[in-house]
């Protein structure tokens, strides 16, 4: 296997030092360090208020004691700050914990040192108990007495120690009955702890990072829109505005929402513009794909006219910001065939034999209407710094979260430093991963800065596709960085599960968006249980907004508002809802029935090469779990639209702090319906045209309710 | 937890560039390379003649094809080799493989890069099938010819690429028909391949190693001795020397051994000597213990005057090699008061306050006898080379092995730098660790560079527990750096197991230890099933060698000398005993039979974040799993020594590429019987008093024996 592939660069590099990277002469080893990402190369992320467990392996040689304490630094801070750690025997393992309490880039890392106070004071105990010679041993405390005052401040302290190293060095008038008895009074060896530098202090060999964002990175709920479309249906079809999409503004608060992302707002591309469903010969009046930025009235940091200026746009975000909502808007980075940056920078563009510009093309098929972007141009610099203006300048007008399309064909490093680059000044913002492509480019964009991200939860129907996809999420490494959010439908994916199962099966998977973890969204029009695709098999919608203009009555009969605000509160008020590594799931007899749990407390897991490992409780100052573990919340949720389903499901009761005997009860948070039940096995019966399912919030059962 | 500890260091440095380290702009992002360890920090393990599968995730944006190639580097090498890697869509990971046929340390790394030219072909052939136009395309690979050719080394190849390039070009005489048919003959593109150069070279960021042994350090039979006791046993008990222990060699290459290790063989001190059964209160006579190293005749380049002269030692090198046998050393890095380091350095010592050098104590135990090394004394350059400089020495009289003592009580940084400056001029060094302390620091010594290690394998002696372990030593990523040597007893453990058990057990530990993995030894008397302890409940050897001359009569009755010899020959015979992670363990009905499989073919596995991940086959270029997987070897063994028990064992058929319908045979290479068995289950009885186990070789069902 050594001769040379062809069509690869010839080889004639000298290897460099055979010696292992970072090789020093250091007393303590210290290993394995967490929460880490591929020794620091990437970022691990958390939100604000989180508190961080540092853990670390350290290994020295002998009997020695250790000391060991985690540094961090939040954003701007210039020095480090200090989290002791313990040892804890069983894992053989250190661990701290801070709180980071700003959002921004934090660092962090793992010093270690040779306790020798503590050796030494562990040792003479044992010699005095066996009754052994201390000589040498008041002699060695009183040398480290003597280091250690070096290192005190002047006054009482130095002049303690100064004292006391010269009567334990004293032959001739302390006995030593009176020296053992000084050393063993507690402050003279609480000073010298106090002031004895330790002379092998080792740093871990890698800084490490974290992303701190705001809450709303893990716990949110959001509502995709098309403002062409904000107006109401009728007998002339208007272009909707953004004023129009302010005045739904109250009504999406109302429903419980967070987050309100909008397509693509930009003035929309005129040549080889599509048509109604995709056509390829638009009519006169069609509007075009949103998606096809630019033209001769702007581009990524304009406004398509027909729905007003960039004052109704300030006014949007403005009415968003009173009624508690976010706007986040689109980051596309394609141009139309009329997109100003065409004329003003072909050479941003892919440039071909003939002169022409490219468009994007899978071959055979053709997106005319679309010019890729050739991201490793000459010019390189300042298409990137023009493309992370456009982030800013939407930033400047109030804008703190996009949504950004197909990021997967966009170089990862044009990512990686774009993100840092913007979260540096504006750690608020907010990018929103949509990586439909294969998992590992999906988790790669999240490892270099994507702070969230769709999945693929649109395609796993099944109990058994949603606990293995599931699983995968929350309950491996992946959690470190990898935020899912769960959008149930999108303007490209109306799901065959939706399409036959109708009403029941929208009311099915909104509650499981909106459970399984803490961010979801919907794509408008899923509230209308609207389900028909352009054609059988297609997961594109008939008529699809994308194209055209499509008013909406949100009214309309059969919609599912009633359950969205009912489950957007319920998210509200529980935080086992609002957290992401804490769902778990259970026995369910019956395969078309769906059992899992969110914990009201995250079990706290390290990742230590690769592989779960759970945090000592005693390690982070918490008791144990509570006799019930209140807050827990169950979801129960039949799968099959189409047919009532019963099933026994097995509550967890022993991780809940319940014993077999024990009665407690579920109270249904979506009926308010409360069930007493006793043990493992309890029956659920589930109607898919009544409810689609039961949260049940666990309570201890009441006195009167045996 | 932000109040700093007492006893600590402050704090004052500034964070350097919170930018995540080693981030270039890279077209091409390269992850996740195996087999590594923490990023290159350390080293992997292979012997010469291994091939290397090396495995990465290469990641772009897009469609584009991809190429990627290892570069590897052999022990002097001045350039990197290249193996080109091919992709696997399954496991979306590129492979590659060498071979490394040299000892010494290695490098590799990843290289990967866009492949322009692939990307072209298959895009032009998607659009000459569509009938769309390729005029650019026709262009597109001109230019491409162009850029090869100014690689290209003169000559007809450049010819060749300089005229298709502008026939490509001639928009005048040439149609595009013919063009197109030009480009399809075969010759062009391999052309523009060989010679056309990526603009996108990405190389990994870290440069891996791999540390490459001699066979040996995988496979080998060791036999543990003390020199002074290679005497036989008479009415006057004469100290024995180092010629009486070259009298040995041919019985113990006849029982098959490869390595025979010897005690400590240097002069022993004379202060605080220790008398029979570790007495403090030595009678004259008495020889103390080899571990109290040096006197007045010299220390660790000296040899004790009662086992002769360095040429005496000379020839026991040579004797030992002509009987295929290789001689290991004990090295003890501490010495006896009496060393001639004590007073040529008494600097390298502890001195304690009053002068003294600090004996070994671990309060309130004291071993006055022993003065342990200050590793980082004032002069450590100079001790470390004096250290050095010991194994140096012995090397120079032919010495390969040393098995070195407590390497867990001198410091890490220590064993890391002494081991690679031996290896470096000396790569067929191997360092055997005595590391009987905690899981993580038995294991970072492996990780720093120790070849092989002793186990916790005496402690393992019911199946669950032996299981349990060795799933752990050798399905964990364990296997890419630690080398477990499975010792059934050492001068310091005679585990209760061989006292109660007796000579049942002597066997039934025998052909664990030679067949769970393939580096396994003994120390003499195990033979004879030595098996009194010092006290009831005590894991010392009664009159223990460690103290007193003990020699013996290894024809004595009860000897185990047949079982040895003929467990050797096998592992010889076989190459599935000489493999260390094709180990797994396959149900047993009965709890006290213990069954497991060493596979004649190793699942190739990369680890991946900790992850075992099989490497697939079809990257490997090897054929599936054959028919009949000849060579597996199935041992089962009766860990009750005193009673006979009977299972029914589960046979892994299945991977082994049998049906449930077919018959096959299994041969005992014990006692050679042949059982014809069909299906999983299958039924064995073994009395301890006859044979511990069977040994099954699985053959084919031979015609005539359905």
């Amino acid at each position: 296997m050594t001769v040379p592939t062809r069509n690869t660069p010839q080889v004639a590099t000298r290897k460099t030092d055979r010696r292992p990277a970072g090789r020093r002469l250091e007393h303590v080893y210290i290993e394995r360090v967490t929460p880490e990402l591929d020794g620091g190369r990437f970022l691990v992320k958390r939100v604000v208020g989180d508190t961080v467990v540092v853990g670390a392996d350290v290994l020295k040689e002998g009997h020695d004691h250790i000391g060991a304490r985690a540094l961090y630094q939040g954003p701007d801070d210039a020095t480090w700050s200090v989290a002791p750690m313990s040892y804890d025997y069983d894992s053989d393992r250190w661990y701290g914990s801070f709180t980071v309490d700003r959002i921004g880039r934090w660092a962090f890392t793992v010093e270690a040192w040779t306790d020798r106070v503590g050796t030494w004071s562990a040792g003479f105990k044992k010699k005095l108990e066996a009754g052994q010679d201390v000589l040498n041993e008041l002699l060695e405390v009183a040398q480290m007495a003597r280091s250690a005052l070096r290192s005190a401040p002047s006054g009482p302290a130095r002049a303690s120690l100064l004292m006391t190293a010269k009567m334990l060095e004293d032959r001739r008038d302390a006995s030593i009955e009176r020296r053992v008895e000084r050393v063993l009074e507690e402050d003279f060896l609480t000073l010298v702890r106090e002031h004895f530098r330790a002379s092998d202090l080792t740093r871990y060999r890698h800084e490490l990072g974290i992303v701190v964002d705001r809450p709303q990175a893990r716990f949110a709920a959001w509502y995709e829109t098309f403002p062409r479309s904000a107006t109401s249906p009728g007998a002339v079809t208007r272009h909707g505005t953004l004023a129009d999409t302010a005045a739904r503004l109250p009504r999406l608060a109302e429903l419980g929402f967070d987050v309100v992302y909008l397509a693509p707002i930009h003035p929309i591309g005129r040549t080889f513009r599509k048509g109604k469903n995709n056509s390829l010969t638009p009519e006169p009046g069609d509007v075009g794909s949103p998606w096809a930025i630019g033209n001769e009235a702007g581009g990524h940091t304009a406004i398509e006219p027909a729905l007003g200026s960039l004052e109704d746009f300030d006014r949007l975000v403005d009415t968003a910001k009173r009624f508690g909502l976010e706007i986040a808007l689109d980051y596309a980075l394609q141009c139309s065939p009329d997109h100003p940056w065409v004329k003003e920078h072909p050479e941003w563009f892919h440039i071909r034999p003939d002169g022409t510009i490219k468009y994007a093309e899978n071959p055979p098929k053709k997106y005319q209407d679309i010019y890729p972007i050739n991201f490793w141009c000459a010019d390189r610099q300042n298409l990137w710094n023009a493309c992370r203006d456009v982030v800013a300048f939407w930033i400047g007008h109030g804008v703190t979260t996009f949504r950004v399309d197909n990021p997967h064909t966009k170089p990862f490093a044009f990512w990686e430093w774009m993100i840092q680059d913007i979260q540096r000044d504006h750690p608020e913002t907010v990018f929103f991963s949509e990586a439909f492509t294969r998992p590992k480019r999906m988790k790669e964009l999240a490892r270099i800065g994507f702070t969230m991200s769709y999945t693929y939860f649109t395609w796993k129907n099944s109990p058994w596709d949603i606990r293995q996809y599931f699983e995968e999420l929350t309950q491996t490494d992946a959690v470190e960085y990898f935020r899912g959010n769960l959008f149930a439908n999108t303007p490209d994916i109306l799901n065959a599960y939706l399409v036959t199962g109708g009403r029941p099966a929208f009311r099915i998977r909104l509650l499981l968006a909106a459970t399984l973890l803490p961010l979801y969204g919907i794509y408008s029009g899923f509230e209308l249980c609207e389900n028909v695709p352009a054609a059988p098999g297609s997961e594109e919608y008939l008529d699809s907004e994308k194209y055209q203009l499509r008013p909406r009555n949100y009214d309309a009969p059969e919609n599912i508002n009633a359950d969205i605000q009912r489950i957007n509160a319920l998210r509200r008020q529980h935080a086992a809802l609002q957290r992401y590594a804490n769902l778990t799931f259970h026995e369910s007899e019956n395969p078309n029935i769906l059992f899992f749990r969110k914990a009201a407390r995250e079990r706290v897991v390290q990742w230590v090469d690769g592989v779960a490992q759970p945090v000592p409780t005693a390690c982070l100052g918490l008791s144990d779990v509570p006799a019930v573990s209140r807050g827990d919340v169950l979801v129960v949720v039949n799968t099959d639209p189409y047919h009532p389903q019963e099933t026994m499901i097995h509550v967890p009761i022993h991780e809940m702090g319940l014993d077999d005997q024990q009665t407690y009860v579920v109270h249904d948070l979506l009926t308010d319906a409360r069930y007493t039940w006793r043990g493992e096995r309890n029956y659920v019966r589930l109607d898919p045209t009544v409810e689609p399912g039961h949260v049940f919030l666990v309570e201890p059962a009441q006195a009167d309710a045996p």
